[in-house]
Formats: structure tokens, C-alpha cells, sequence
């Protein structure tokens, strides 16, 4: 049955849990919207993965939340956004938003010096592309970038603070703190986590971009332009959020709540493994 | 074309790179054996996926070796062996050999205390499948089990001494020592990288348990057995070694070699990309 184009759902996909900290933004800023989240447990990390293996799970991942008519797709992992955003969004459909563009925009205004870090996953750092998006937005900008491999194992054994993780955690920042770079993007969804060790590594005059906050101003930003957003009549309705994922539901259940966070008006309305047509 | 069954190939999976040193002890020790080794870098690790899902990859896997007409399959992933080796071993009809009960053969046996440590992924860990097979094999056997999540990513980030490594390592490591084990299976393939640092941690009178070693030496007891080994007239050749690999066949070459070592005379005779029928 076809809803009504302002009442259809948002899609937002990861690799694994991460991109919840996306969804809980959008749910903060847009508390009226259906959201329709997968989480590929089955392949994650994409990271580690090459680009085209990257983009065939991503491409499945959009073809499965068309099936619930998205009204706008989010790329809520660096890693697809890196590699494949560009590829896939031009041939769906449907209006897309990555984690990366909204990222840069925030960085790049509020840098002064111009020079600007970014953190990620193996596979977002070799694909350049925040270098790039950064380079179109400010010529001048320097950029250091740096792969932490690490931070997604450190993160997922709840090892947010102490002292291997900050040792691990000045191995990898020395090359942002000798350029002196004066704003960072966490460009990974897990990376927001360890949010307070990073801090304490760079200083406090270094401002942290999590992606996710740009990401859903971005969303309702485009969602405006396109006339899409709910109307005022529903807007005191609390969307729903619905996740499917495509492996280890029970380990979504227990740590999904930790990336989503408690602030949010919104219920998990359902978790449901499915398979990909990979 | 079918070939004559001694001189068919053994096969051997991983969900990565790791599988290699379980390769390379293999062939030395029978080295004029051809063997397909398949790396299923598409869905790796499998260490943090379910039961299920590991065992849905186990299969594909197989079954893609089972095209080579192999005569004997080794599980060469430890996930792998602990979550997926006892239902599949029976329903393909080609003899089988998975990583564990080798290495706790060795570790029983040069075990004098009964105090035996086992370290793994997740999936191995959560499986219990090492504490089955040591108290089949001694039932007074006392047990101590510890996920090391970290490690995997610290062998891939080349990590493998320092300050950092020994840090975590004594972390994971503690509730063994507290234990006082006398001897320790590393149940990843990917853990002999770190021998020296957990050597150090452990104290020179800990014996650790590789279990490529051991795992090639039960290949070789099954061939015998099986009347399938390579006859004495063959004996002048040198086998050779076919790897396929589901993604990122570049990075593959790259450290393959790092796993499988020099010290071998079978040359990798050629590594291409496949697909599974997962």
C-alpha cells in the first residue's frame, strides 16, 4: 500500500550498531518521524573491506529499505559513505544523506586556522574522501588524516577510558597534534564514545566533530526542501522506530541501547533479523 | 576431470589471513601435498558473528572446496571449529579436521598441573567448545577461558610488541596467571604473531599451544589412515598452493606472506577473487 510521501519512513543504514548514534540525533531533532534502521551484523565491519565489496553491501542495504517506501536514505556509516555515497546515491530514487558532507561543513566553519583532522576506519582514511569534500569547501584548508583501527575494538569492549585506551589513543592523535590542527572529525559512528579521552588527547581548545548531530540537521534540512517532513497536524504523534538487522539480534537488543542513548522520546518498536540479496 | 584420490588437494578455510600459518605447517610437514585455501575476507571475522551465521559461511565455504575434489578439509579458523566443525564435519563426505581437538591433544598432554588456559574470539569463547573437548580428553581438567577481542586488531595493525601490547595482554591475561595454568592454547590463528609478548606475560614455564603445529600433524595421521597421502613416487615434487579469497585479493598478497612465512618450498601458485553461495 503507498503512504502518502510525507508520512513514509526515514532509512538508515551501518554496518553494525554505530549508526544508532545517527539515528538518536534524528530522533531528538524530528521526534514525529518514522525511522526504518539496518544494521548488517552479517558483513561488519566495512572498514576492513575493499570498496567494491563495500558498495555491494550497501547497494543491498538501500534495495531493502526501499521496500518500506523511505521518503530519504541515510548513509549512517563513514565507511559506505566513503566509498560508495557517490556511486549509489545518483542511482536510487530517492534523496540521500551521508554522515560525511554534513561532517566537513561543520569542521570546515568552524576551523580558523584551517587546518582540520580526520579520524576513521582504514577503508574511509584510503578512500580520501573527507579530504576531498574539505578541499571543495575551503581550498586553503590543510588536512591530516589518520586510520585508528583500533578505537572500533576498544569501543566494543567498553573500554572508553583508562590508560591502554588513552596510550592507544596519543599513538594515533600525535600526527593531528604535530600539525596542529584545530578542529577533528570523528569520522567513524563508534568514535563519539570515546569522546572524552579524545578530548583530553587533543586539549581542550580542539573542537570534535561527531557527525552525527550534522548529519541530522541535514536530514531536516533536506527533508524541508523537498516539502517531506511531517506535517503539523501529526506533530504530536512520537515516531517509530523499527531495526532489522542481519545477524545477532539478541546482541542488538543488549547493546543497541547504549548507542541509542536514553534521551530520546521514541521506542525501538522491533528488532528483526532478515537476509540481504547481497 | 576426476583425479585419483591421493592425489587430490586438501582444502582449507579461513575467514581470513590467519588460515595461512595453519598452511604453512602443513606444508612442511607434507610438502609435496597440493592445497586449496580459500579466505573468506568477504564476512570477516567471524568472531563476532552467531552461531549461525559462522556456520551458514562454514558451508559455503566448504562447499567451494568441495569443487577441488579435496581428499581431506581443515577448519583452519578457530570461530569456525568451535561453533561449526561438529554439525558440518558429518554431512560433507570428506574426511575433516578442525584447529581444537589438535591443540588440546598437545595441551592435555604437556599439561602436568591439569590447569590449562584457553584464549580465543568471542564466538570460540562463548561456544565452550575447547572446556568440552579438554574434559573429554581429562575430565579433571581445570579450565580457564578468556576472549581477547583486542588482539585480532592488534596483529593487523602490525602491533605485535610494545608497551600497548604487553598492557592489554597482561589485562586479558590476568585471570590465567590468577589460575595458575601451566600451559595455554592460542585458539586464533591469528595469536601466534604475538608468541614473544605472551610468553613474557606468562612466564617461561607456561608452554603455549600453537595449534597450526598440531592441527598439521593430525592432517597427516588422517591421510595415513585414510590411505591418502601423496605415494613415495611423487615424492620429488613440490606441491602447490591455490588461494581464493571472497574480497580484497591485493591486500591478500600483500600480507599473505607475512602468514605463511619463507620457510616453505611450495610457492602460492595463484590468489583469486570468488564469490560464495552463502
Amino acid at each position: 500500500m503507498a503512504l502518502p510521501n510525507k508520512r513514509r519512513p526515514i532509512g538508515v543504514f551501518d554496518s553494525g550498531l554505530g549508526g544508532l548514534t545517527v539515528v538518536r540525533e534524528i530522533a531528538k531533532l524530528l521526534p514525529t518521524e518514522d525511522i526504518v534502521y539496518l544494521g548488517d551484523l552479517a558483513h561488519l565491519p566495512y572498514g576492513n573491506k575493499s570498496q567494491r565489496q563495500i558498495t555491494r553491501y550497501s547497494q543491498a542495504a538501500l534495495k531493502f529499505l526501499k521496500k518500506f517506501q523511505i521518503k530519504l536514505g541515510v548513509f549512517a556509516c563513514n565507511s559506505a559513505s566513503a566509498t560508495s555515497y557517490r556511486k549509489l546515491a545518483s542511482t536510487f530514487s530517492i534523496p540521500m544523506v551521508s554522515v560525511i558532507e554534513p561532517a566537513v561543513g561543520e569542521a570546515v566553519s568552524r576551523s580558523s586556522s584551517g587546518r582540520i583532522g580526520v579520524i576513521g576506519t582504514e577503508a574511509t582514511i584510503r578512500s580520501r574522501a573527507y579530504e576531498r569534500y574539505i578541499k571543495r569547501e575551503d581550498p586553503k584548508a590543510r588536512v591530516t588524516s589518520q586510520a585508528c583501527p583500533l578505537f572500533v575494538s576498544l569501543v566494543e569492549e567498553g573500554w572508553v577510558n583508562g590508560a591502554i585506551t588513552t596510550s592507544i589513543a596519543h599513538h594515533y592523535l600525535a600526527p593531528l597534534k604535530k600539525a596542529r590542527v584545530d578542529s577533528v572529525i570523528l569520522g567513524c559512528t563508534h568514535y563519539p564514545v570515546l569522546t572524552k579521552t579524545l578530548q583530553k588527547v587533543m586539549g581542550p581548545n580542539v573542537h570534535l566533530v561527531h557527525s552525527g548531530l550534522s548529519t541530522a540537521r541535514s536530514v531536516k534540512r533536506l527533508l524541508g526542501k523537498k516539502y517531506l517532513p511531517r506535517g503539523a497536524r501529526q506533530n504530536r504523534r512520537t515516531g517509530r522506530i523499527r531495526c532489522f538487522v542481519t545477524d545477532s539480534p539478541n546482541r542488538f537488543q543488549v547493546l543497541g541501547q547504549k548507542f541509542l542513548g536514553r534521551s530520546i522520546g521514541q521506542k525501538v518498536a522491533s528488532v528483526q533479523e532478515v537476509r540481504l540479496d547481497v
